[in-house]
C-alpha cells in the first residue's frame, strides 16, 4: 500500500523520513586521506552550501555594518547565522512569522541557521532558572520574564523559518566539575529528545524544509562528550553541532573536545562547531571533521579596528598606518582592499565613522570566507595536509613577527 | 605673440583668466520665465554637474553610513561637500595632500566642494578670537590652538584639491544688531578680497582646476546683504555663495536674504545657498535663483529615524510601522525602498543596528536628489511654476494630515 507512505498514520518514523522528499540533505564530495577533513554540499531550500563553510553572524537579522546585497553579491556568503534569543525578544518571532519568516523579513535570499537561544540565555540574562522543563529568564532588554522549553524554541525557530535550527541546550561555564558536567549533559540529551519529538510531530504533515540539529555538550570532559554524542546519534538527526566551546577555556581544549566525538558522529551528516574560531584555527577544526563554523570574531573585531590579513593581523589605529597608501591586504579582492588605503581606513577609525565598521567587516568576512574556500579546494584536490602544514607554519611566523599583534 | 598668453610673465590677470582653459565653468541651459529658477551645468575637473543640485554632506571625508559606491553608483550623486575644519584637524590637509588630494584619499570619482571652516569654528569651537587677520580657535578634539586666515584656508583647500573652495567668512549668530552685522559683513568682504588675491597668486602658474567662491553675509539685514553682494561681485569670482543661513532664524527670513541679492549676483555664475533646507524648501530656494545647496538634514535625520517620503515625513519608531510590509515610499526607487519593509526598518532602528542608518541615509538622499532632478526637469520643460505650486499645495496638505509629523 503506497499510500501508507504518507505521514500521520502510525508509519514508523524512520520510514516516513526516508520517503518524504527532504529539503535539507548533505552530500559528501571528498575526504582527506590523512586528516578527518571533508568537503561536501549542504542542500537547503535556500541554496546549496559548499562545505566546509563559515557562517557570518547576523544576530538581530542583520550582519552589523553590511547590507544584504554586500553579503550576497560581494562576499557571496551562502548562509548566515541569526540568534533566536534576540529575535524572539525583538521584534518577536510572531511578527517575523507574519512576514513568512526571517528570509522574507530581512530579504535574505541565502540560507539561515538559527541557534536555540540557550547560549544567550546563559551569557546575557542575569536572572535565569534551569529546571527539567526548560529555562526561565529575564530579558536583558526590559527585565520581563520569559521561558524557553525544548519544544518552544523549536516553535520559535519554525516561525523564523530558518533552514537549520538548533535544539535547546545547556551551555555550562568553564570550568565546572565532572558531576555538574554530567548532569548538564544528560539534561541536554533529554532536551534534545524532547525537541526532536516535538519537531517530528510538527513536520509530519509536510516535507521538512527546516532541519534540526542536536548539540553535543559535556563541558571539557572527553568521556561526557563521547557519551553525549552516542546518545544524540540515536536520534538520527540531519546534522550535529558541537557546542559549549569558546567559553573561556584554553584553546587546545576546544580542539580536543571536537576530536573526542569525531568518530562517533555519523560520517554522512554535517557537523557544526559553534562559535569558533580565529583564522588560523579554521583549518584545525576542519582537520577534526568539522563542516560548519560561525564566530563573531571577524565582525566584532572589525568594528574594533582589528583586521585579519593574509600577512597577519593589522591593528588599524597604529600610527604606522597613518600615511600608508597600501591596501589592508594586497592579496585580498574585497571591496575595501580594491578601493581604499590603510591611511583612509585609519582616518575613518580614528574619526569614529560608520564607514570604517562597514569596510572592516567586509574585509574580515572576505578573509574568513576566502580561507574556507581555500580549505575546501585543497580537500577536493587532495592537498589539505599540505595546506594545514602551511597554515601552521605561517601562523607561527606571523605571530612572532615584531610589530604584529 | 601667442606665447604671451602663457602665464608668469606679467600679463594682466584678467587676460590670463580669459585665455587659460578654466576647468570650472558654468553653462546656463534654461531660465524660468516667471520665477528666478535656472537650470545649468557646472563643469568641473571631476565631471559635469547638472544644476540645480543638492550636495550630500561628507563631513570627515565620508557621507555617514554610505560607501562611495553607494553614493556614486546607486544614488548617482555627482558632487559631495566636505568640511575643511574637520579635515584640517584630522587627518590633516598635509596628509591628504600627500595622497594627491581628498578625491584620491577617499577614492571619490565625483566633484567635491569644501567650505572654508569658518562656520565650524563659530559653531563647534568654544574658545575663538576674531581679529582682522583671521580667527584663532581651539580644536574641539584636543583643545590645541589653531588659526585660520583668509590665505591659509585657501592653502588648506588647495591641498585638499576640492573642485569648489570657499573663502573664510564670519558667520554671525542670530540675532545680532545692524552695527555688528555691518562690521562683520565688512570683515567678510575684506577677507574675501585677501583670499581671492592669495588664490590668484597661487593659481597664476597653471590653469585653475579649483574654483573659489566668496560668501555673501550681512546677517538678516537686506541692505547689508545687498551691499555685501555688490562688493563681492567686483571680485569677479567663479561663483557666489549665500552664507549665514540656518543659524536659528525664522525660516522665511532665510528666503528673504536669498531674494535680496538675487538680482545683484551675476546671472552667468552659479549661486550656492549654504546649509539649506527642508525637502519642501528646495524648490523655494531654486525659485529665488539658487543653483546649489547642501544640508545635513537628509543624512542626520535619517540616522535619527526621521524619513522624507513623497507622501510626507515618516518617523520610523512609531508603533504603526511595527508590522507594515510596505516600503517607506512606494514611489521611490532607492535600494532601501526596493528591498525592505517599514517593519524591518523599524526593527533595525529599535535594535540600534548600523544597517538602519545606512538604509535610511540612502533613502533620504535619494529623496533629495530626486526632488532636485524633478525641479531641473521642470525648469527645462518650462513647467517650474506649476511644479512650485504643486509642491506648496502638497506641503500644506501633508503637514496638516493627522499622524504626520
Amino acid at each position: 500500500m503506497r499510500s501508507a507512505a504518507f505521514g500521520r498514520r502510525g508509519i514508523p518514523r524512520d520510514f516516513i523520513q526516508s520517503r518524504l522528499p527532504r529539503q535539507i540533505s548533505f552530500t559528501l564530495e571528498a575526504e582527506c586521506p590523512e586528516t578527518r577533513a571533508r568537503a561536501g554540499i549542504l542542500h537547503t531550500a535556500h541554496g546549496d552550501i559548499p562545505t566546509p563553510i563559515f557562517m557570518p553572524v547576523g544576530t538581530q537579522g542583520t550582519v552589523k555594518g553590511l547590507s544584504q546585497r554586500d553579503l550576497w553579491e560581494d562576499l557571496q556568503a551562502p548562509i548566515i547565522l541569526s540568534n533566536t534569543y534576540h529575535l524572539y525578544l525583538r521584534p518577536g518571532h510572531e511578527l517575523i512569522g507574519q512576514f513568512g519568516g526571517l528570509h522574507q523579513f530581512m530579504n535574505w535570499p541565502g540560507a539561515i541557521l538559527t541557534d536555540s537561544g540557550g547560549y544567550q540565555v546563559f551569557s546575557l540574562s542575569e536572572l535565569r532558572r534551569v529546571t527539567e522543563e526548560g529555562v526561565t529568564f529575564q530579558s536583558h532588554l526590559d527585565g520581563a520574564t520569559h521561558r524557553f522549553t525544548p519544544a518552544s524554541t523549536v516553535d520559535v525557530q519554525l516561525a523564523l523559518g530558518s533552514d537549520v535550527m538548533m535544539v535547546l541546550d545547556e551551555c555550562p561555564p568553564y570550568p565546572v566539575g565532572h558531576e555538574f558536567g554530567r548532569a548538564s549533559m544528560e539534561r541536554t540529551v533529554r532536551w534534545a529528545q524532547q525537541a526532536l519529538e516535538h519537531y517530528n510531530g510538527r513536520i509530519a504533515a509536510s516535507p521538512p524544509r527546516q532541519a534540526l540539529f542536536p548539540i553535543v555538550q559535556g563541558s571539557f570532559f572527553a568521556d561526557l562528550r563521547r557519551e553525549c554524542a552516542r546518545r544524540l546519534v540515536e536520534l538520527d538527526a540531519d546534522g550535529y553541532a558541537v557546542g559549549g566551546l569558546s567559553v573561556g577555556e584554553p584553546r587546545p581544549l576546544s580542539m580536543e573536545m571536537v576530536e573526542a566525538t569525531e568518530d562517533i558522529l555519523p560520517r554522512d551528516r554535517p557537523r557544526y562547531a559553534m562559535g569558533v574560531g580565529m583564522p588560523h584555527e579554521l583549518a584545525e577544526y576542519v582537520a577534526r571533521g568539522i563542516d560548519m563554523m560561525d564566530c563573531v570574531l571577524p565582525t566584532r573585531n572589525a568594528r574594533n579596528g582589528w583586521l585579519f590579513t593574509s600577512e597577519g593581523r593589522v591593528v588599524i589605529k597604529h600610527a604606522a598606518h597613518r600615511d600608508d597608501p597600501r591596501p589592508l591586504d594586497p592579496e585580498c579582492k574585497c571591496y575595501t582592499c580594491r578601493n581604499h588605503s590603510r591611511a583612509y581606513l585609519r582616518h575613518l577609525f580614528q574619526a569614529g565613522e560608520m564607514l570604517f565598521a562597514s569596510l572592516a567587516t567586509r574585509h574580515n568576512l572576505q578573509r574568513y570566507l576566502d580561507i574556507m574556500r581555500e580549505i575546501r579546494q585543497s580537500i577536493l584536490l587532495g592537498q589539505f595536509p599540505q595546506y594545514l602544514r602551511t597554515t601552521r607554519e605561517r601562523h607561527t611566523l606571523t605571530s612572532t613577527v615584531p610589530g604584529q599583534v
